[in-house]
């Protein structure tokens, strides 16, 4: 233990002795992500139970010269809540801070505490007949303060934005110990700066976020779901344009799986797409209050059929059916585990780019990292691929990375579309980005956080 | 002039004599906003015609103490963009920046220059088959870096957000002159801190906007407009939830009028709803690129005279008598001033809360100011009342403000839900809003402008 005794006394005085971890393997979980690539160890763990405890807890360390690790349900995919391995940071989980506060079906507000599991503000917004779009693989654990302070993405994006759009008040502890209470239930207040936007996405190194307001909407009634193939991502684009004309803004999802992705499910998941092969698989789900939505969708498979851009296709006649659809998106990151080692990237580029930047990719890659193979599907309606590279024993992991997202630069991209920075794209940010926008980060970051104290080593380099 | 005549010889220097304003009768349109409730004198004008002469500008003001008032469109309702009356303040015109770089109808985003007018910017949209969704009455003279600068809201705020919500990138050039570029078209970019979000609403008191990438829209086929009458405000939040479960995230504005103010259009403007009168009026607007919004829209009005919601009520029957229903709504605010004079209130309360919200004002001003009348109108789907008081010749201003501005913090609302601080409200935003929120933005501007420089004595107090 490095950690002063004094510092243990002070906070398991402020929270008890229920809300310390200090055991081993009590501490397991939240050492380590949950993909266990960063594995560090934490002084303690401080669970706090109400928004002064968490100001407490910071007033404390700040006097004692502690680093605190802020943690929600620790599902993120770049080692933003995780403790570096020195055994001196406090992690500060907000796991025991989880009421929903408040649902308004008509305002369409949702106010939750920062632990409460993304799920069960889902199960709330429904419970009363409206919808909380965020959505996400890990939304049975991530929580409604790590959501925010990552601004996730997911698979609503292309509709409902990222997180941050949705974010319409917010709580916030700040490195000095001050509560700035912006929990507005709003809908439109433009009075003075927006401070919150800082703390959306800052992924814990600028302020804690103890509690949300989130806007909600209403519930769709009708979905139609359809799985096209085509012959490559510039007709999945014509594709696009096509939903667009006919579906409007009422697109909810509008997915890009490569061939090879459907290969890995099928081999790793013995799922099989319903519809005859191809190099790329298109998965569009639409949803609306207005009927007409199934014949929009019909209206818009035939004219992808008319017009030569869709091979093969089908719409899902029942929910069974699009959750089968789904299954194969779904499936694609499990499946590549299976399959053996990857290197992953969360990338983006102008949507009217990827066809191009997906080409060029493959080219790079062959050239640079002969006997790789690419493992590209995600969010094609938002620009945003997950593009993957399956490696052998003798790859270089750095060599891949950086022969990426060369490509993504130079398309003026990004390196991480919606996973953050963290710890793991921490370096390759520094690299990427201007110096100009590097510099006003760090100015707002010495502005907030002279003494970084709070998430020191996260999205901004020491 | 009390202007230094090196500062002069610099500027003209840098961007000709074109692009200097000096002649007393050509200063007036920059010194004054459109209202004219803030007359103010500038040193000159100085109207670059590039990213790099507005960082010279800056440059050069700034090694001569000299302050800078940023200027778009000068339409603004808070007096965030004229110069104070010393004559000392230099005005920055991105008056000649108006170029539209790019717009791209499947990747969904244009990229403008700061001065480009947001109407000019809409009709490239429109050509491309796309929507640019922000509209309010200013559209023909705001402009792009106004409009972004103030995150305007407008009538479709309800469906598309604020301008807040349509930023995808953004150029800025900060305090010291150096030029941050985010001017990314990516739909998704979650790497390292958001830092445009600053900009966006400061009202050019961190930087000044040089350029956009704003997000677009597919645009609708089909649109309904319907006007209904109904008893009280409670009634219309009733409507509202029967507009939310038939016509969904569809539904493109919800607009609330009172009696008032359309006895106001009557006699000033000659327009007469073609419904029976009633207390409180509804216009509703959908838009869909889906067949079966007119058939919703019955629904929903067959329902809300079911359930005795609706008084009475009515469908537009064409463009036209849309049309028609819609100048009801925008002759309030030119009818109120035929009227006589008024104090106006730009307000944001939960939006539930807007029926006791307005029967507590009415009550408060009925004691506080007796012999005013309320004129009450907006954006009730946000929560957000223009909420104006005719006065008469003995009426203190001062007094029905702080009556009204007390019933909106009593319910957590906000004192301007989309106009913006400015020098308007730069009092109240300071005497309302929590000294933990103030002293936050006193935080941030200190570090990008440590020396005031950028359009000082608006948003915060010196």
């Amino acid at each position: 233990m490095t950690m002063p005794m004094d510092l243990l006394q002070r906070l398991t005085g402020l929270v008890g002795s229920a809300g310390v971890v200090t055991n081993a393997s009590d501490l397991e979980p939240y050492a380590v992500d949950w993909r266990k690539l960063f594995p560090g160890k934490p002084a303690c763990v401080v669970r706090p139970t109400s928004t002064e405890q968490v100001a407490g807890i910071v007033q404390i360390c700040r006097e004692s010269g502690t680093a605190i690790v802020p943690q929600g349900g620790n599902t993120g995919l770049a080692g933003g809540a995780v403790p570096d391995p020195s055994g001196t940071q406090v992690v500060l989980s907000l796991n025991r801070m989880a009421a929903i506060r408040h649902v308004d079906p008509v305002g369409l507000t949702i106010e939750a505490e920062a632990g409460c599991i993304l799920k069960v503000a889902q199960d709330a917004a429904a419970a009363a007949g409206r919808l909380l779009p965020i959505s996400l693989a890990a939304e049975g654990s991530a929580t409604i303060g790590g959501v925010v302070a990552a601004n996730a993405g997911g698979v609503n994006v292309l509709r409902y934005g990222m997180t941050r759009s949705l974010v319409l008040g917010l709580e916030v502890v700040l490195p000095d110990g001050t509560v700035a209470n912006g929990l507005r239930r709003l809908r439109k207040d433009n009075a003075g700066y927006d401070w919150k936007q800082l703390f959306i996405g800052s992924e814990g190194t600028l302020g804690i976020v103890t509690a949300a307001v989130l806007r909600l909407l209403p519930r769709p009634k009708h979905a139609a779901t359809a799985l096209l193939s085509v012959a490559d991502p510039a007709a999945a684009l014509r594709l696009l344009a096509l939903a667009q004309d006919e579906l409007g803004d009422q697109i909810s999802a509008f997915e890009l799986i490569s061939a090879t992705s459907m290969q890995l499910v099928a081999r790793h998941a013995g799922l099989k797409a319903p519809i005859a092969e191809g190099e790329w698989f298109v998965l569009i789900e639409a949803a609306s209050s207005l009927a007409g939505l199934r014949e929009a969708a019909e209206t818009m498979l035939g004219a992808a059929f008319e017009q030569g851009i869709a091979l093969d296709g089908v719409i899902a006649e029942s929910g069974a059916q699009a959750a089968q659809l789904w299954a194969l998106r779904e499936h694609v990151t499990e499946s590549e585990a299976r399959e053996g080692k990857s290197v992953k990237h969360d990338v983006s580029v102008p949507l009217t780019d990827v066809p191009r930047f997906l080409s060029e990719a493959g080219e790079a890659l062959a050239a640079g990292a002969p006997g790789t193979r690419v493992n590209a599907f995600g969010h094609l309606g938002d620009g945003n691929i997950h593009y993957n590279v399956l490696v052998g024993a003798d790859h270089d992991a750095g060599v891949v990375n950086r022969i990426v997202h060369d490509v993504v630069a130079a398309f003026g991209g990004s390196i991480s579309a919606e996973h953050g920075i963290g710890q793991y794209r921490v370096g390759e940010l520094a690299r990427y980005r201007p110096s100009t926008e590097m510099e006003l980060a760090r100015t707002i970051k010495r502005a907030l956080d002279p003494d970084n104290r709070l998430n020191p080593g996260k999205v901004l380099l020491p």
